[in-house]
C-alpha cells in the first residue's frame, strides 16, 4: 500500500501492513481471542501474540500478560477483551509503542456508555495510538494475508469495502464469493471514535491495490470533511455508497419551509451526487456495480446492444435499459444484411436490437453477433436463457472471445441455476461479469457509463484504455483537485462563481491529533464570518428586500405605506395593479393569515385592503408593502437552510404548488457556481415549463442560475443567516424579480458554531 | 384438477391429466423427440408412445408411424417434428380423436410464417383438437408426474406459472429450486394460436392444486377478455404478472393528446391494477411474491416489526418498509419494559423498532422478541446477519417457533452464503419464507398486505384463517363476481354508476370453437352501438359543448359571435371579463396557434381580439366563442381515448402543465363508476391541490369523480367517438364547468369494429 507522505503514513501502514500483531482476549477455544488467532493463522499470518490475564498461548501462538512483555513490539493490537478492560489495554499498547488498535469490543457509546468511550480515546491520544472501533468487526488486507476479524475471510480482489456497521460488513464478506466479488481491503469502524469514514477514504484513494471503494454508512462523521474526502477519492476511482436511514427524514418535519422540503435524506442524496459518489439502494446493487467496475472496460457512451437466445428476457432487459436512460439503437442496414447471410444466425431469429439468436444460438453465433454490434454501439449485453439440453459453456466461450476481440464492454446474464453452472468459470476467467438478471446488468452498465461520462472531461484518450488504470492516475487527479480545475471538481471553486472571499482559516472538523487533508468543502465554512444581518430580531419583508438589493439581488419596485390614502396613491404610482402585503412582526407566513391581497386596481379597493391588512397586522403592524403585480413571470422558489450534517444547503424549485405539493425541488450543499445552478434547474421534473410550454417564451435560465449561486454564498458571509426563502421569484423572459423574501436569524448561541458542521 | 362444467372440461383434463401421451419427433438420442421421452419417463409418466416416420421406439417406449396406429388412443399429443409436418400431424391427431396437441415446433408466425400457423389452426378446428403453442416450451403438471417439456423438471408446489415466452418459462423453472418455489402446473403457450392467456387463467381459477398464479406476458390476446379472466381469477387467488414491453410505449407518440399521455404501457399498468392483478418488475420479485403468498398467513395490516441481530440491515429494511408504505410503530412501554428485564435480551441492544438483539441474539431471544411484538403488529421480519462463528440453525428454530406460536406472518432474511446454510431447511420446513435481503422481504410483505386489504371486504373472518383457503372459496367468489357485488369487483357494474344500458350482445372476442366465460369487461363493448355523434366531420367546440350538455355535462355560459360588435356586446353580457376563442374548421389545438385570448374586459379589446381571431381562423373561420373567465377554478383535464388492446380508456389529471409536463395523470380502462373516479383523483401526485393548499377551499371532488365516470360511459353509447379532451375543466368549491372540449370521430371504416378489442 502506497500511503501519502506525512503523519498519515504511520497508522495506514501499521493497520494494513503490520510487521506483527497482538491479539488481546481469551485463549479458551470458541472465545473471541481464540477465534481471532485461528483466523489470523488460517489466513496465513503468523507474526502473532496473544495477550490475556493468564499469559496463556494457544494454537502454537505465544501468550503474554501484557503487550509490553512481547519481545517484538506489535504495530497493531486487536482488542477483544471486556469493555471495562479496554482503557488499560490501550494504555498498555501505548507504552509498548503500538501504533494502531482495532477494538472489536462492544458496550460503549452504542449502548449509552459514551463516557467510557471518551476515556479510551483520551488515553489513546495521550500515547499517540490511533483507534479503529470500538464495536467493530475488524479489518482485512488480503494482499498481506491479514484477517483480524471474526467474519468470513474473503477472496482477494480489487474492491475495498468500508463499513460503519460491523455486522453488515460481515454479511457482505459472507455473500461475496457467491457474488463473484473479491476484496483488497475491508474495514469496519463501528463507533468510529477516532479513525472514521474520512480517514479511510483518504487512505484508500492512493492505495494501488484498490480500484473501487464501496462504503456503507449510516451517519457521516463530519459532512464537509466527508464531502472533501469523497470528492478526492471519486476523482480517481469509483466510490459506491450505501447510505441507510432514509426513513428517518421525518425528524426534521418541524423545521422551516425550505428545511422541511429538503429533509435530511434528500440532503445526503444531493451531497453524494455532488461529490461524485454513486449511491446504491442495497447490498445486491453494490455487488453488481463493484463487479462491473472491476471487470468491464470503460463504457464510453449510452448505446447498448442486446444479444439473446430468448425473446422474453431480451424484452425485460430492453425495458430496463430504456428506464435507465440507455439507448438501444437500430443496427445499420449493412450490419443486418451481413448477419442475415451468416450460417450462424437462425432463420427464425430477429436482427433488430435485441438480436434474438433463438435457442439455436451457438458459440459462433454469439461471437459473430457481438463482434458485429460492438462496431456500432458502446456496450453489449449477452443473455443466455439456458435449458438442460443446451450446453452453456460454448456460449460463454463465444461471449468471452467477442469481448476479447473487440476490447469493448460486454456483460452477461446467463440464466439460471444449474443449467449455466459450467459457463460461470469461463465468464469469470474471461473478465465478463455475469448478472442474475438482464435488468441488473443493464442497471450496472448505465451507472458505469454515467460515471465514465463524468470523467470524460479529463481526456477521452486516457479513459479509453482497455481497463481503467486508476492507480497510475491517482496523483495526477489529486493534483487536479487541489488546483480546483476540471469538470470533475463539482464542489465550490474560488473563481468568479465561488465564494467571494474564502480564506483558509484555522482547522475545523479535525478529530484526531493529526491534520486531515483539507478540501474546498471544509474551507468554505472555515473563514472568519464577520458580517451580520442588518436588523434586530426577525427581519420584516422590506428589511430583507433592502438587504438583498444591497447584496446585488433584484428586488421589486415597492412602497411601504402606513395609511389608507398612501395605499390608494400607490396603485397609480406602481402601474395600476398592485399586490398589498401586511408587514407586521410575528407574521412570517403572510398568505396563511390572509395577509396578501393580489390584483388591487382601484384606490377604493386599496383603501379597503389597507384596512383589512391593518386588522390582520394587529399589535405588530408596521405598514403595508405595495408592489406591482408581475405579469407572465414563471414562479420559482429559491431557499437556503442549514443542515445539521452538511451546513448550508441551497434549494430551487418551481413555485407555488410545484414546490409544496409535488416536492419538485433540487438541492445542493452550498456554495455552488452558476453551472451547478443550471444543473439544478435541469433536474426539476417541471423543467420544461422554464423552456416555455404551449407557445410561451422561454425564461431567463441564466438569471435564475445566477440567483441560486448568489444565494448559496450568503451564509458564508453572514454568520447569523439561518434560513432564507425567496418565494415567489418571478422569472421573466429577460431577468427576474424577487416577489417576496423571508429570512430567519440564528440566535446568538447558535452563531458561535461554524457553518453548520457539528 | 377440478375443472369447470361444460365444454372446457375436455381440454383441461386432457392437457393436464391425460391417460396417455404420444410424442411426435425423432427417436435419435439427443433429438427433441428422444429428450421428451427421457423427460416423461424420468418424471414418472410411462403411458407414452413415440411417433415418427420410421415408427421407431426408444428407451422402452413403443414406436409408431402415425398416431392412428397407437392402440390406446392418446388424449395428449406433444409435437416436436419439423414445421412443415405439423399440419399433417394435427390431422393425424384429430383422426385419432386426440383432444389436445402441445406444439413445441418453432418456425411459424414468430418468424413470419403466419400462413402455416393459420393452416394448422384450421385443421385443428376441423377435428376439434385444441392447441397449445406452436413455438412453446411445453407444459408440466407435477401432481400427475407429467413433464412433456425440454426444461428443468420443477419441484411440486402451489404455484402455477403461465408463460407466453417458452425460454423465459424455462429460465424460471431452472431458477425455482434455488428460489425455494415449487409448481403445481406450468404452461408455456408461445404463439398462442388457439389456447392462450385467457383460457389458462380460467382453467387455473378453479384448480384446487394451485394457490397462486404467476403469469409472464408480452401482449395479451384480447384486452377485455383478459381483464375479465384476470379479475375472476384475482377474486379468489393472487395473480402475479410480469408484463414486459414497457419501452415500446414510444410507438404511440404520434397519437392524440390524451392518447399520448396514456401510452400503451400505462394502460396495461392501469388495467392490471383494475382487475386486481399484482404487477411485478421481474423474475426475482415474482419469486419473492410467490414464496410469500404460498408460505405466509394472511397479512392483515400495515404494521410491521423488525427483529434483527445487526443494526445496519435493520435500518435498510426499515427504509424499505417506509418506502413501501408499511408502518414501523413504536412498541408499547409495557412491552419494552417486559423485554428489558428478559435474560434473553442483550443489554447492548435496542428495544425500539427495529429491535436489535445484537450478535448476542439467541434462539430464545428471537422467540421471545417475535412473540412479544406480534401481539402489537400485523407482521414481523426476522433478520439474522450471521457470522462464521455463529450457528444460524438455533436462530431459525426460534423464528419458526414464534411463527407457529402466534399464527402470524413472519418472514426471514438470513444472510449470507454458507454461514446460514444450516438455517434454510429449518425455515422452509417451518413455513417461514426466507428472502435474499430484508428489503425484498419487506416489499413482499407490503404487497401481500395490499392484496389482503383489497379482499378484506369479503369478510375479515374468512380471511383471518391461519392460511388462505383459496380453493374452497373459489365458487363463492366467482358467484360474487357474477353478481358484480362487493369491493373486489372494481370493474364496471350495471347499477347507477355503470354503463346505462349494457346489454349482453352476441359473442365477442371468442377465438376457439367453444365459448369463453363472459365477464363485464367484454360485455361493456358488446352491446349494439346505435348512437352517432351529432355533427359532420370534425366537431367544433360549440358543437361538442352542445352535445355534452345534451348528455348532462355542465358546459360554460357562452356566445358564438360572428362580428366584432357582437364580440364587444358579449363582454358585458357575460359578466365583464371573458375568454375569446377562435372557432374554425381545421384548428383543433387553438392555443398552439394563438387562437385563445383570455381576460378581455373592454369592448375595444373585444373588437381587437375578434379581428385577430378572424385572421387566425382563415378560410375555415366560423366565429368566435365568448365565455366568462372562471375565477378560482382548479384546472383539470379529463380525456378519453381508445387503446388498441383494451378499447376505451379514461384519463384525469390536473390541468395545464401538470398533465403535460409532469405527466401527472391517472388512467382506467372504461367504463368506471364514481368510486373508481375518486380513486383516480386520489392517485394524482398533485392531489393535495384539490383539497385546498395555502388556505384555499377544497374543491368538489364528487363532481369531478362524477364527470370522469360519466365521460367513461360515452364511448359505449357513441360508436364513432374516438377521442375526447375536456381541457380545462374548472373545478370549483361547488360543482365544475367544462372550459373547452375537443372530440375526434372515428372514420367510417373504424366504426365497424367493436369497442376497440382487436
Amino acid at each position: 500500500m502506497t500511503a501519502e507522505k506525512g503523519h498519515e503514513t504511520s497508522w495506514v501502514k501499521a493497520l494494513f501492513e503490520p510487521r506483527s500483531v497482538a491479539v488481546v482476549g481469551s485463549a479458551s477455544p470458541g472465545k473471541l481471542g481464540y477465534v481471532l488467532i485461528e483466523q489470523l493463522l488460517a489466513g496465513g499470518f503468523d507474526h502473532v501474540s496473544l495477550v490475556g490475564p493468564k499469559g496463556q498461548g494457544t494454537l502454537g501462538v505465544p501468550g503474554f500478560r501484557s503487550i509490553g512483555e512481547i519481545p517484538d513490539a506489535p504495530d497493531l493490537v486487536v482488542v477483544a477483551s471486556p469493555a471495562n478492560t479496554v482503557e488499560s489495554v490501550i494504555e498498555d499498547a501505548g507504552r509498548a509503542a503500538a501504533k494502531v488498535a482495532v477494538i472489536l469490543t462492544a458496550g460503549f457509546a452504542e449502548s449509552g456508555n459514551g463516557r467510557a468511550e471518551r476515556a479510551v480515546l483520551q488515553t489513546a491520544r495521550r500515547f499517540g495510538v490511533r483507534l479503529v472501533g470500538p464495536n467493530c468487526a475488524g479489518i482485512v488486507n488480503t494482499r498481506a494475508n491479514l484477517f483480524p476479524t471474526l467474519e468470513t475471510r474473503p477472496h482477494s480482489g480489487d474492491v475495498a469495502f468500508v463499513s460503519q456497521s460491523g455486522a453488515l460488513g460481515g454479511a457482505v464478506l459472507a455473500w461475496a464469493e457467491e457474488q463473484g466479488v473479491g476484496f483488497s481491503k475491508f474495514v469496519s469502524y463501528g463507533n468510529g471514535v477516532d479513525l472514521t469514514d474520512v480517514d479511510f477514504l483518504d487512505a484508500l484513494r492512493t492505495d494501488t491495490e484498490t480500484r473501487v471503494v464501496a462504503l456503507y454508512v449510516e451517519t457521516v462523521s463530519d459532512g464537509r470533511a466527508f464531502l472533501d474526502a469523497a470528492a478526492r477519492l471519486a476523482a480517481v476511482k469509483p466510490l459506491v455508497v450505501i447510505k441507510s436511514g432514509r426513513s428517518l427524514s421525518g425528524v426534521r418535519a418541524a423545521m422551516s419551509h425550505t428545511g422541511s422540503l429538503a429533509g435530511s435524506d434528500a440532503v445526503y442524496d444531493a451531497a453524494l451526487r455532488q461529490c461524485g459518489a454513486i449511491r446504491v439502494a442495497g447490498i445486491e446493487e453494490m455487488f453488481d456495480l463493484c463487479r462491473g467496475f472491476t471487470t468491464l472496460p470503460v463504457v464510453l457512451g449510452k448505446r447498448l446492444a442486446i444479444v439473446t437466445n430468448s425473446g422474453g428476457p431480451g424484452v425485460l432487459a430492453a425495458d430496463a435499459a430504456d428506464a435507465a436512460g440507455l439507448e438501444l439503437p437500430m443496427l445499420s442496414e449493412a450490419l443486418r444484411a451481413r448477419l442475415a447471410t451468416s450460417p450462424h444466425m437462425s432463420a427464425l431469429g430477429s436482427l433488430a436490437n435485441p438480436i434474438d439468436l433463438t435457442v439455436q444460438g451457438t458459440e459462433a453465433g454469439y461471437y459473430e453477433a457481438l463482434v458485429a454490434v460492438l462496431g456500432e454501439v458502446d456496450a453489449a449485453l449477452a443473455i443466455d436463457v439456458n435449458t438442460p439440453y443446451l450446453d452453456a459453456a460454448p456460449i460463454a466461450r463465444g461471449v468471452v472471445a467477442a469481448a476479447r476481440a473487440t476490447g469493448k464492454p460486454v456483460a452477461a446474464s446467463f440464466m439460471a441455476g444449474k443449467t449455466v453452472e459450467a459457463a460461470l468459470p469461463i465468464l469469470k476467467e474471461g473478465s465478463v461479469p455475469n448478472f442474475a438478471t438482464g435488468e441488473q446488468a443493464v442497471n450496472a452498465i448505465s451507472r458505469i457509463a454515467a460515471w465514465t461520462a463524468r470523467h470524460e472531461g479529463r481526456g477521452r484518450e486516457s479513459v479509453a484504455t482497455r481497463r481503467f488504470s486508476w492507480s497510475s492516475r491517482s496523483e495526477e487527479a489529486h493534483d487536479a483537485w487541489g488546483a480546483s480545475s476540471g469538470p470533475i471538481a463539482r464542489g465550490p471553486r474560488t473563481g468568479a462563481c465561488g465564494p467571494k472571499s474564502v480564506v483558509r482559516g484555522p482547522e475545523s472538523g479535525v478529530r484526531g491529533p493529526e491534520s486531515r487533508v483539507r478540501g474546498p468543502w471544509s474551507a468554505a465554512v472555515s473563514e472568519p464570518l464577520a458580517q451580520r444581518l442588518p436588523w434586530e430580531g426577525e427581519g420584516l419583508e422590506p428589511e430583507v428586500l433592502d438587504w438583498l438589493e444591497g447584496e446585488g439581488f433584484p428586488g421589486p419596485e415597492r412602497r411601504l405605506v402606513t395609511s389608507a390614502s398612501a395605499a390608494a396613491d400607490a396603485v397609480g404610482a406602481l402601474g395600476g395593479c398592485v399586490a398589498l402585503k401586511v408587514v407586521a412582526s410575528g407574521i412570517s407566513h403572510k398568505t396563511d393569515v390572509g395577509g396578501v391581497i393580489l390584483g388591487v386596481r382601484t384606490k377604493a379597493a386599496a383603501r379597503d385592503a389597507f384596512a383589512k391588512l391593518r386588522r390582520i397586522g394587529g399589535k405588530g403592524f408596521r405598514g403595508v408593502l405595495a408592489t406591482p403585480m408581475v405579469r407572465d413571470g414563471v414562479e420559482l422558489l429559491v431557499g437556503l437552510s442549514r443542515d445539521p450534517q452538511f451546513g448550508p444547503v441551497v434549494a430551487v424549485g418551481l413555485g407555488g404548488v410545484h414546490a409544496e405539493v409535488l416536492r419538485d425541488v433540487a438541492l445542493r450543499v452550498a456554495p455552488i457556481d452558476v453551472a451547478e445552478g443550471k444543473a439544478m434547474l435541469d433536474e426539476l421534473r417541471g423543467e420544461a415549463i422554464l423552456h416555455g410550454v404551449r407557445g410561451e417564451a422561454p425564461r431567463d435560465l441564466d438569471a435564475a442560475a445566477r440567483l441560486v449561486a448568489g444565494v448559496s454564498l450568503l451564509p458564508f458571509h453572514y454568520v447569523d443567516l439561518a434560513e432564507l426563502d425567496l418565494n415567489p421569484v418571478f422569472l421573466l423572459e429577460d431577468g427576474l424579480v424577487i416577489g417576496d423574501a423571508r429570512a430567519v436569524r440564528r440566535d446568538a448561541a447558535a452563531t458561535h458554531e461554524r457553518g453548520g458542521s457539528r
